[in-house]
Formats: structure tokens, sequence, C-alpha cells
């Protein structure tokens, strides 16, 4: 996949609570998450007696093949799919992670990212604990195995009220499934179930980051992982305990701009109802004189719509996506302009030609390819070119699951609106406001939203930020 | 890629003129042709001495890596992506085809299908000729070579002349590229121009089945091959001749409905227009007591789009579609409902419940997938579907290039209307009329269609069809 | 595999006639062979009613694997291992080669060199016919289906008469499997067989260029197919006829030098037999004062032995062989001394320390090798090194299925023995005698020798060789 | 690699001190260890800031391709290459195992097996520590980061205290190398030094398992590290330490007789003098009345030849070794008779028929491997077949880093040597005797042997060996 000027997610789980293909339903879980994050992935099963994982670079499809699903049988099971930036290490940091300790086995698979984990790990290492990965996630194993309490769920839960930040967590055991999310919500969990078959005696209960992963397996969704709960699924059935009271929501709103599966509820709200809104609160605070609204495919698309439902403008699709994109593209030395995104996107000069175009996306990072949009849309005739942005300018890096690129390469932290018109080379340039955004994804209904990202303004302590990064330890 | 339940198209042709990097633009033209055949391509270049090969099963950008264009490095190229039945001699069909003979080197890629090769193979046969593959191109290799012409122009013009059915072509030899159509025009094949970068003597003329290949590599549109013209292209300039009179035209109307990509000038129309058109046609003639019009993704977006749009309902991506498809899945033994469909499309609940649904497909083949597709979104809570199908009933197989499957399978040539309806499970089903497809694409205006699997009456003769089909050569 | 600086052997032929698993049989058969040739391999399968083919680059063991052979199943099958020069026409020349005829299908495999294909090809591709491979294979089955004879076994002899040369070829039709040999024997095919097991009722007739290949699969060997004998298995049985009468026998001297395995019967004699008379008969002529006979491993250690057991000097493995050679092999900048020498073969210090050594070796190709592993041995402590090659100078190219460097290449051909010890370094150079050789491999007894590469002496015509090379076909 | 019925050591050893190519002589050296261990191999660098890693299931010229080796460019590198049982864990177990601790950096590989890890990691796990891994070598890097000293040599020498067993290790800091072996001197490991370059500052130091690994990369063997010595390679230069008073010696006899190569010097002796002495030995103790002396290649040759020198009788190759074995071999079903042997070693027929043969291996593991190889050598003509082999029966697992099978599993464990010979179908069958292979490798000269397989009596506690194996943790 050539990488993109997009901001990445960082991570999906998904776990099985007895099924006789629990493996199976792992794996198919993955897939249906895997535009979470797609440079490696892994499952953790249990066939009641011992655990056994696989972990791998590259696309679940690729990974779990037949063969290494059959080494995976087990009833009960766990997976990870991971975006992360490329490097030696990286299989290094891949999830699960599975570690023996004196609560027994167990493995652990996260999503988020914590913001004291350094602070804890420098405290660790100090007194002796060794660090296998560079990953904030093995923190958490360290300190449930360091807790003083005799049970795995309690222990667990006296780990997870020393980690502060973004925890969206599944957890496996021989015998039990955890599931977990910090005390604020910033990232999603959801629960869903498969009833018991006949011949078998209890409902099957499922985790996912998204809903789209249950309605691949036939699960039904159930309810949102609370924040702050610790859900364990046992012999003794499913429990339920928060761990720490609640704090202020604030639930990630880019899961609604971007992220997640158009076809997912998330935080309780079905994204693509938030993703038209977007677009249309966009057509009402920024109108353009145009004949036709055109999306950067394919995550501009819903937004795009409705834009246009409520602009009248004629919605068209003037940019087609390639999905045959390999891996690497070879290009003529004698550059073909604008090659890279050419191979993803090809104008349709059909409908371009002549027309002043309203062109929607979901979020500008670095700018450099929007700029190239921009011309090729109007090389492909267009009149007019008026860029419209589904959310606020993004000025600040997220410290809590999202791949950020840093402050000073995030055009909008750097530029006025004004100056990054000029830069893509669009006739005018309009962002979502705030306040916009947040009613548009319904804030304050199901849930409060983090948009520290638009404003800079964090809802935790950013502990490990203000300290240097390990350099010894190369990511 | 999983099979799918669609029509297919055989194949994609490229051709490049001179060009320092002839081998990457031929690369890269395949690549946006990539859709009209996913099983092998090729590549055959000219170093002005010699011709270099390399034919591969799999997909453009994985067959051809650096190292392997490395070897192809030529300054005339053709190429060629295939789709055909799978099978242990696919990669003895892979094209380009290239032979030594007493015409010198050349080598030949084509789309389209003969109607008369079993005749003349038969023939060729019989007088002692041998055949390696038991693609009907060889057989016109065979004509080049055994004509009394004495140039490549003159005898290629000669075998032409006596092969029968669909073919654009395209064919080098160490100096020069060499375009066809058939007489009747059934497949699309369009010529462009790069003009001369400084230091260059020349333009770069390419050709290719549909201009989005001209897009990607930077080739400006100029008009498309004529039914019965060879343009041959050397150091002595672009040079046209007609082989033969042109016939009544009858070019394939589904490369509008189904095949060609949208942002493409197929016939000299805009596959876009098109389609859009089909869904407003359908709109006037089917129009549908409804909630939303959702689109079966991604071939039924755009008709979807024009139905919307006629009739004043509003458009949905109510079935998402997961661009994740690896080679073969792995199901769960314990079946869930409509896997093979789910895995490519899910259904939003959030958009589909408790409504009436119009669903806009292209095509209905054997109706296993529609059936599946309807009743996913019923369980997504839709109240009514009712399917609109962009074309009329597809009634007759294809002979010109078109990978349908036979008379038994094709759910309309055995059933009513009225019994499809019953077996996909819709509420009402309707198909666009001839008249309104013809229509919709432009009928009689740049060309006339070919429109024989709908109505059954073929505009050539079919010699081969009543023929035996070769035994002994397991395909 | 390093390319190596030794003469290369083209091919390997194996065939079955009926045997439930044939297409396994002749798997195994071409694994027994894959000596004689590592680049590509291929097999032809019937299943009484067609072909199918799998050919591609590479090892057996690789190519074959479990879902390849299942589509192969078959009862009759031949297969194919070769050697070539590397190129991007490589697979186009694997064989077997298999066509459509107007004696049906029918797929030829062929170990040898033929030498007026060149004509021959000329002429036909004057009247018209094509060729699809650079092998000079391919106008044996144009000869097949351009012979008046009626019958394939007629048919082919018709063709064998035609050609010149050196082949052992092997052919399927989907009833029938043929073996021939050209009249002079220059290459090896054996006949073995099976016992038909409980429930069968034939015996299954196996043929294979080494009787090693008869070891791996169970079969007996029964005799050697005759230089000028076609046999054809059906239905009907075995029936042989000479269709050529024998000519002078010149069977390769050097498949008993270098290229067979020894524990094969080739041209009814043993070769572990030969290589250790060559080097009892290369110590009786060249004798030295050493200390250590020490082979060059592997193919010298037969010879070695010879050579220390009629010269009463101990035997020792002073050179040890690194069996884990991958493809290539990543070299410091900053070079070890004889580094790819040193990647495959190891002094052993503690045996060569303060000796004189005799080291055997079994070809001097351009000597750059020679030179290395003499300067090795010397720098490993050996007082003195004695270098003994177990055949007379090389001198001229093979025309007869064997690849050697051009004339300029060869260092025999341009230096004189005293010249080439100077160059590899050695304190003193034998070779052994052109008789000697010729007595040690039994010159006289069951077949006379070829050794036109020692003596410049041919025993066909070369037609071939004084024409130029087609230029415009790339190997 | 076909599984064998051989012991299997478990790993070599690798480590370079500054050069501006470390990581490719790392690569080399385990290149020259290969057969040490098949199953995975890893490689660890420094470029004087951090570490990179990169471990990988296979062969080292497999996973070690240029661009991997590109991204782990450094000046001090470690190396290992592993052999160990399959399953799913595999991965996790290969080493170097690298982690971030109180101390720094670092990466350690281990040859050998600890006798008392178990009970240091039930320890360590009671206190909160997590094990990631199922290696013991897991608990060295836990005791170093857990010791009180500051220095990170200092560590090592506390935590190598605490451990008993076999051990030769290596390890890589940021900035220096260690090396180091257990008291008793089990497995060996080597220093050398390639003499620095022009514009170099210092001398590479380098470490390896075996000296074969120096040739390879230029460098010239210099000592064995000592029994209990803990060397340091940093900027400061050379120093060692003796950690721990060396106790007495038990240097593991099985490198002599089986494991390393026969080019390398191990315990200070050349293996290739111990083989030869083995047989030569053998042949005093049991002379049999025969024709040939034949090796079971590969192992047995060395043997044999000392055999065939002292007794007189003629050394033949009856069993040729075929080197092209893939991965996994498929099967006729109708089965040939020992045919997991025949793809391995084929018999001479020529040199076997009507032969009194004295067959020479270095072991009998289950006995079922040499039942087949008597049958296949009776079934080639042998008159009679006497088996001797070059060491003493084995009776009893290995705890010290050689994966021998269980105890009911050893042949020699069950049964007599009688009952063994009738068992593998010899006419006769003979040991070594213990004084004997004793006195053949040396035994009192430069080191005296562990001889534990051969007796039962081990030289250490076998804490962990009345264990109950942890369950829970599947290998």
């Amino acid at each position: 996949m050539p990488s993109s000027d997009k901001f990445h997610d960082e991570c999906g789980v998904v776990a099985i609570y007895s099924h006789p293909e629990a493996e199976k339903l792992a794996y198919l879980g993955l897939h249906a998450l895997q535009h979470r994050g797609q440079e490696s992935a892994g499952i953790v099963t249990s066939d009641g007696m011992a655990l056994h994982v696989h972990k791998a670079m590259g696309l679940v499809a690729d990974i779990f093949v037949e063969e290494v699903l059959a080494q995976l049988r087990g009833t009960l099971a766990i997976g990870h799919t991971r975006y992360s930036t490329a490097g030696d290490s990286a299989l290094l940091n891949a999830q699960p992670i599975m570690v023996q300790s004196n609560k027994g086995m167990m493995a652990l698979a996260h999503n988020g990212n914590l913001v004291n984990a350094q602070e804890i790990r420098g405290r660790l290492e100090s007194q002796g604990s060794i660090f296998q990965t560079t990953s904030d996630t093995e923190v958490i194993v360290h300190l449930i195995a360091l807790s003083r309490e005799q049970t795995l769920p309690e222990a667990m839960a006296d780990a997870l009220r020393k980690v502060e930040g973004a925890f969206s967590l599944v957890m496996i055991s021989p015998d039990r499934i955890f599931a977990a999310r910090d005390p604020r919500g910033f990232r999603p969990l959801a629960m869903g179930r498969i009833p018991a078959q006949s011949g078998e005696k209890q409902d099957t209960i499922v985790f996912a980051s998204e809903t789209s992963a249950f309605d691949l397996i036939g699960a039904t969704f159930e309810r949102d992982v609370k924040p702050g709960e610790l859900i364990v699924v046992g012999p003794e059935g499913v429990t339920s305990r928060l761990y720490s009271p609640p704090l202020a929501q604030s639930s990630c709103i880019f899961e609604h701009v971007y992220f997640s599966r158009p076809d997912s509820l998330v935080f309780g709200r079905a994204v693509q109802q938030s993703r038209e809104e977007l677009g249309r609160q966009l057509a009402r605070e920024a109108p353009a004189e145009a004949d036709i609204v055109v999306p950067v495919p394919d995550s501009g698309v819903t937004a795009a719509m409705g834009y246009a439902a409520e602009s009248g403008i004629p919605f068209r699709f003037g940019l087609i996506r390639n999905h045959y994109i390999g891996r690497t593209f070879i290009e003529p030395r004698q550059t073909v302009r604008d090659f890279g995104v050419r191979l993803k996107l090809n104008p349709v000069r059909s409908l371009l030609e002549g027309k002043r175009v309203v062109l929607i996306d979901d979020s500008i990072v670095r700018g450099t390819t929007s700029r190239k949009i921009v011309r090729m849309v109007r090389s492909a005739g267009a009149k007019a070119v008026h860029m419209r942005v589904s959310c606020p300018p993004t000025i600040s890096p997220c410290f809590y699951g999202v791949d950020t690129p840093s402050k000073k390469e995030l055009i909008a932290a750097n530029k006025s609106v004004e100056e990054i018109r000029q830069f893509i080379g669009a006739d005018s340039l309009s962002y979502l406001s705030l306040e916009g955004m947040k009613k548009a994804c319904g804030d304050g209904e199901k849930t409060t939203y983090c948009t520290a990202c638009y404003t800079g303004s964090y809802p935790t302590n950013l502990v490990d930020v203000e300290e240097i990064q390990p350099a010894t330890l190369k990511r």
C-alpha cells in the first residue's frame, strides 16, 4: 500500500469467548478491521490449556492462511491488527504481547496510546525489569505481573488504574477473555453476541473495535464496553466491574470524521450518519458557487454526498480510485506529473471539463497531496476548484493512538487557511468549524469528544511528551 | 480475487512506439487496464534489434517488479492483461504471443474473440502446422507467416482479412508497432500521443484499450483506431490503411454498461455519461416507491446516482465494499449466512433500517449473488427491496470476447422476470429496456452497438460455435 | 546455486508408461536427475484423454509442490529438467514442448543438441512455419507434424531421420510413450520396469537419462535404448523399431568423467568404476612425490580415491564443501580473498599444514577457480601442490548437449600445460592422457566414445556452426 | 530439510567487534555455522548508538538478503543460528534476545542449555517478572537487569555465577561485545582476529562457536574463550576476567564425534583428526571380515576412512548422498520401500554387489534409519553388512544443549547390542568403547570430556529435570 498523506490509526482489536472455531472468527473479525492497521497482525488462541500465538508482518488474509489457522485451533481468541512506522523492529512490536508470569500465561492486545508509559517504564527498569519491545503496551503486562492482587481480574484492574491515556484492551488467559476501556473512553470497543447453536451450552461473546467486525461473523451488537469498565468472560459467565470511576468522556472524534468504517456503530452512533452530517454542515457553513460536488475517494464520499444534498449542487464521481495498488510502483525517470497521486486517483475529464468544482476531503495533513489533486482536477479541465474540508484545521499532534506527523509537518499548524489555499492552489478553501463538527457528530448525546488535534487542548496530562524519547532504542 | 458472479472481459492491450522507457509506460498502461483482466499479464519490448518477453500469472504490479522491468528495457513495447478460466495451461495462453517466422520476430496481443479460429486452425493443422496454445490468437500469427505478402504490414492485413470476429490487436516487430481493429469495431482501441521531450526526435505514439491508460502515462487521447483500420508506426511515422471496408458497426454495449472504467472514453463516448444516463433512463422506465437508492458497489454506483437524480429519491451508500480481499478466504465450518458476499459487501444498518430500498445493479448473471445481497439488505432492516438493473435481461452468451456462462446458467435465459424476482426475493424487479439502454449509450451517434447478449441476434456468422470443441486440449 | 566454473549438461529426461501416480514417479525421477539441470523443469501427463503440463523455473522439489502435482494427475508422464543460460526467455524454452497438430496432441522432452536445427528451421520458416521457442527441439515437432506418415510412430521415425546431432528423446501422446536415441548414441537413455502390483494389469515401463532415477522409484534397469532405436509403449505393449541403422557409436565420455551420478549405470557401465579407474590411471601416468591426496569435492572424490589407492599415498578430505549454498551471496566490500571459492570450499588446516598435496580435479575450464583453490590450499599451510586432472585438456567446445564456454575462454585451448600450471600456481600439473581416459572408461567394450572436446575431431557434420546465429532472437 | 534420525545441536553463535561491515561478517560467520542450526537465525548490530535486530525462520542465506543487511548496518554485531523443535512459538524463541533494561540496551545469543533455568524462572516470576519466551536464555537477561552491580560486565559476571549448565554466550551493548563460557566448558567458543586494514585503528576481534567461521571471514584463530572466563571487547581493548573458578572440565565429546565441522578446531583440537582416530580405533576394537568399508555420508566419512586405513580394507563410496533435498517431499501412495532414506541416499550397486560391507556411522538414535540403510545396502547386492558405530551406545539424554529424544526412544537405552543388531538387520554390530572414544579424541590433553549421554553420569546437578515442565507454555 503506498504510504498516503493521511492520518493513521494504530490498531484494531477483536476477542472471542468460547466458539469451536474461535481462531477463524478472530481472523474474520480482524479482516473486517483491516483498515485500522495494515502493517502487522496477530492472533492468540487458547485451547483451554495453553495459549498459541502467530504474529507476522502483512495483511490479515495473507498471514492467516489455512495451515497457520490450523495450528491456532482454539475456543478462545484475541486478535490485533496494527499500523506503525516501518523499521527493523516492526515485528518485535506486533501484538498481542504474550507473556508467562506469576499470574499464568496471558496475552494482551491494545488499541490506543498510554501517556505515562515512559515514566512507568523508567521506574520498572530501575527496579530491574527488562523490556523486549518498544511498545507502551508492555508496561501493562509488567504492572499486572507485579500487582499484589492475587487474581488476574483484580491484578488487571490494579494495573489499569496505574496507566494514563487511551486504551481499549482485550486480554486472554487460558480460560478467560478480558475487555477494558480507559476511563475517558478515547477509543471504541464494542461487545456482541452470537447465539448458541444447538449442541453448544453458551452464547459466544465477542469484542471488537468496530461493529462492522460483528456483521462478518454473524454477531449482534449488544453494547459498548463502558469507559472505566473491565469485563471478564469466563466459565462463570460475563461479569463487569468499574475498575475506575469514569472521567469526563473524550472519545476520539476523528473516528467519526475519518477512521472508522461507515458501516460501523462507534461510540453508540452510526458513522455514516455523522459523516453525512459533516458534509451537510460544511455546506451550510461554507457554500460555494459551483456546478458539481466531487469527493476525494474513498473517505470523502459520504461527506460530499451530504454537501451535495444540502447545497443542491449535483454530486459527481469526478475522481476514480484505482483499487489495484501494489506495494511499490516503479516510476519512469522522466516523471509523469503527480505520478503518485495519479496511480491512485484518475480525474474524469468528461465530468470535470468546464466545471466549477467543490472538492470534498476529510483532512489536509501536509498539504502536498491536496496540492496534487487540485492540480490534477484543474488539468482535467475544471474552471474552478473550491476545496472544502469536513473538519477543522489539524494543528496539534495526537497522543492517544493516532499516528500524526510532528507539528512542524502539519500544514495547518504552520500556515493560515489563506496560506494553505495558496499552497494547494485552490480558488477557495474552507474548513468545517469546531462547533459544526461537534454538532454533526452528536457531541453531548451519546458521548463527548476529544478534539485535541484541532484545539491543542489535551484531556490528560502528557507525562511522556516532555521527556526525551529513549534514543538508544531504535523504533 | 474471489470469483464473483459477474461477466468478465478477457483482455486489455497497450502499445508504445518509441520512448526511452517504453517498458515502464507499458507496465503503467497495463496497471490502468488491470480491471480488464487479473489472471495473467505480459509485456514484449524491442530494443531495436531483438524482442524481449516476460509473461506470468498474477497482477501487473506483482509481476513487473523492478528487476523484471530492467531485463525488458526497450524503446518499443506492447502489453497484455488477461482474464481467463483457471487451469493448468493458463500461463501457456498468456499473451503477447511471440514468434519467429519468415517475416522476422513479432509478438501480438489480442483483445476479443475470433469466431472462425477453429475452422482455420483445423485447416492449418491438416497442412502440418503445429499449435502451442489453445488461444484463438495463435491462428493470426500463423496466417501472417503463411501470407504470400512480403512485408509485415501487408501480411498482417492479409491475415486480418481471413479472420472473423472481434479483435483489437497490437503487434510489435523489432522496429515497428501495429494496431488494428476488426471491421465491425467490437472492442475499443484508442490512439494517444506523448509530445516529444527536448532531446527526443519524435512524439511517442501509444495505443490502449481504454483512455484511462493514457492519463496515467501522461498521454493525450487522439482518436480511436477505426474499424477495419491497420495503423503502422515506424521510423517512417504513422501510416494508416483500411485493410477491409468497415462493416456495419457493432461495438460492445457492455463496455459502457459495466466493463470499462468510468473515467475512460470508449467508442468516442464518456463511459461515466452513459452510465449515469442508464440510471436516469431506468428511473424513468421503472420508478419505485422507495426511501433511498442504494447501489451494489462499485459498478452500480454511477447508474444509482443517475437513478437517484432522476427520481428525486436520496442516494445512500447502504452497502460498503471491502477492498482488502485476498486470494482465498477460510470460512468457518458452521457457516455464516451469505459469507462469501459478506466478505465483499457489508450492509449499513443505520441507513437501511426501516427503509424501502431501490437496489441498483448493472447485471444479474446467475442470480445467486443478487439473492444473497437482497437477503442481506433485508436482514439489515430494509422494509422493501426493489431491484433495478441498468440493462436488459442477459439471455445469450457472448462470442466476442466476454466470458459469459453457458445459456443454461444464465438465469434470464431460463426464467421470466417474475420468476427471477421470486428467486432473488425482491419485492419488485425491473430491467432497463433494450431501447432505453441504447438511447442512454448514444446508439447511432458515434457508433452503433452489438446487443447480442440481450437479443440473441449476432452480427457475425458463428462458425466455431456449431463445432465440437477440441476435447483433447485441456483449457 | 552460484555459477561455478564447470561444464554443464543441459538436460535430464524421464518417462512413465502407465502407473496410477505417473506424475509422482516423473517428479521423483526428475529429482534424481536434478544434477543434470537446475534451471527449469517440466512435466506433461496424460489421463488417457488429454495432456496436462506444468513448467517453471527452479528446482524440481520447489516447482512440483503438492497442489501442482494434484493438477497433473495422470497415468502416463514425461518430465524434463534443464540447465541453460539465464535470460528473459528461459521459461519460453523450458521443456517438454507440448503441441497440438494433425497427429493429435503430443509433448516432447529432449536431452542433447541438434547440429542441423538452424538449417531445418530456416527451411521451415521460409515455408511459413512459425517458431515460438529458440530451442532446437521445436524443429522436431514441426517435422513430425509435417510428415506424410499417418501414424505418430512412423511420423516420429520420419522426423528423426531428418535431424542430425545428439538426442535422447521421450515423447507423450494421450495414450502412448515414445523413447528414442540418435544413431550415434551420444547421450544416455535407459529403460526400466516396475512389476505390476496386484490389481494392475501391466508392468510400468520407465525411461530415464540415468539409472539412479530408477532406484528412487523402485524400478529395475532393463536395458539401454539403443542408438537409432525408437521404442513405443502403448496398450499393445512395448514395440521397438530401428528407425535408422546405428552409426559408429560416439557416446559422450564426459558423462563418465563428470556429469553422471556415480551411482548410475551409463552406456552399460558403472560410472563409479570408470571414475575410480580414471584416478588409478592418472596415478600410473602422473605420479607425484606427495604426502596426501586431496580431492576437489564433490566431483573429484572418486578419482582421488583411485589415485590414492594406486599410488599408496593417503587420501584426505583436505577441502570441505559447504552444502548450504543459497542463491546469491553478499560479499563484504573489503573483499575476503578467494571469497567465492571459500563459500563453497574450506581447507582443513590440520590436514594440509606442512604437507605435499596431490590435488585431484576432473576438469579445468577457465582456470580461475583452480587458481583460487591452489592458493587456498597453500595458504592453509601446504608445502607443495601437485594438480592432477582426471581427463585430458579440454580444447574444443561441445556441440552435442554440453554447455561449454567458447574456445577463447577454454584455458587449455589457449595455453600449454606449463602455462596453465603457472597460471594456477601449482608446483606441477598433469592431465590424464586421451588413451588413458578411454581405457579407464572401457572404450570399445560396451560402447565407443566421443572425445571431440579433447581432440577437436567431431563425429558429425557441424551444419549450424558455420552459420551466423539468428541475432534477432535473444536467447 | 527432511527431519533426520540424528541428534541435533541447538545453536551456533558469532560476534564481531568493530568492523565497518560487522553485519556482513556476522552473516558470513553464521553461514559457516549453518550446520549447528537450520531453523531460525538472527543478527543484532550496533551502530554505536542503538541496536538493530532481525530474526526470522529459515536458513541464514535466505533470511539475510541484501536489503535486510542494509538495515542492519553497524560496526558491532552478534549472530545466532538455531535448531529447535518446530511449533508455533518457534520465532518467539529465536535469538539473539534483545532487551532494554536499567543497564541499557543489550542482546544476547546463547549456545547450550541451563539446568537451573526453571528454578530461577519460578523465583523471578513469583517476584513479578514476566517472561516472553520459553527459552532458558531469557533468565540470564533478567538476572543481568536485576543484578545490583552497576556496570554491565560486573552485572553479567554476577548473573553467570547464578546459572548452572552449559553456556557459550556472546552479548552486545551499543559499544561493547561480551563473550563467556560456563566454568565446565561444555560448548566451544573461539576467539579470532582480523588485522586492522590501513585506515582502521584497531584489529577486529571475532568470536565463533567453531573456527571454520573464521576461515570464511579471513580471521585467524587466536585462542578459545576459557571455561569460567568473561571477555569484554570495547574502546578500552580486550579485557578478560575469570568470573568463576573453572571447574572440572566436561567438554562435549559429541562435538568431535558428530556436530562440529571437520575443518574446525574445537576445544583446541582438530575435529578431522579426532574423527579419523575414532575410525582407526574402531578398526582395532571391532575388526570385520569384509571386502569394502562404506560410510553413511556425510558424517560417517572420516571415521570410515580411518577404519579403512587401519584395517587395510578398501574404502568405497557405496552410498551416494543427494544434496538437492527440498523441504517436503511428496511420496506416492503406493510407497516405494525406504522412500525417505532413498531420497537422501542411493546405494551404488556396482560397488556393493556381492561384497561383504563394513558400514560406518557415527550414531544410532532410534535405529529406524539404520535399519533402512542396512536393508537398502543388502537390496543392492551386499553379501554381508557389518555395522560399526564410531562411539559407544547412546543411553541417556543430554541436558547441555543437544536435542536428544527421550530415553524411551533411544534404542540403546532399551535394547542390548545384540537386540539392536537384530532390529537393524546387520550381520554384526559393534560400537566403539568409551575408553576408545576418549582416547581417540585426546581426552586429558587439551580438555576432558563430558560423556554423560554414553554413561548417564552427569557433571552437574540436574535441577530442572526433576521438575514438571510448564504445561501451559506450548513450545
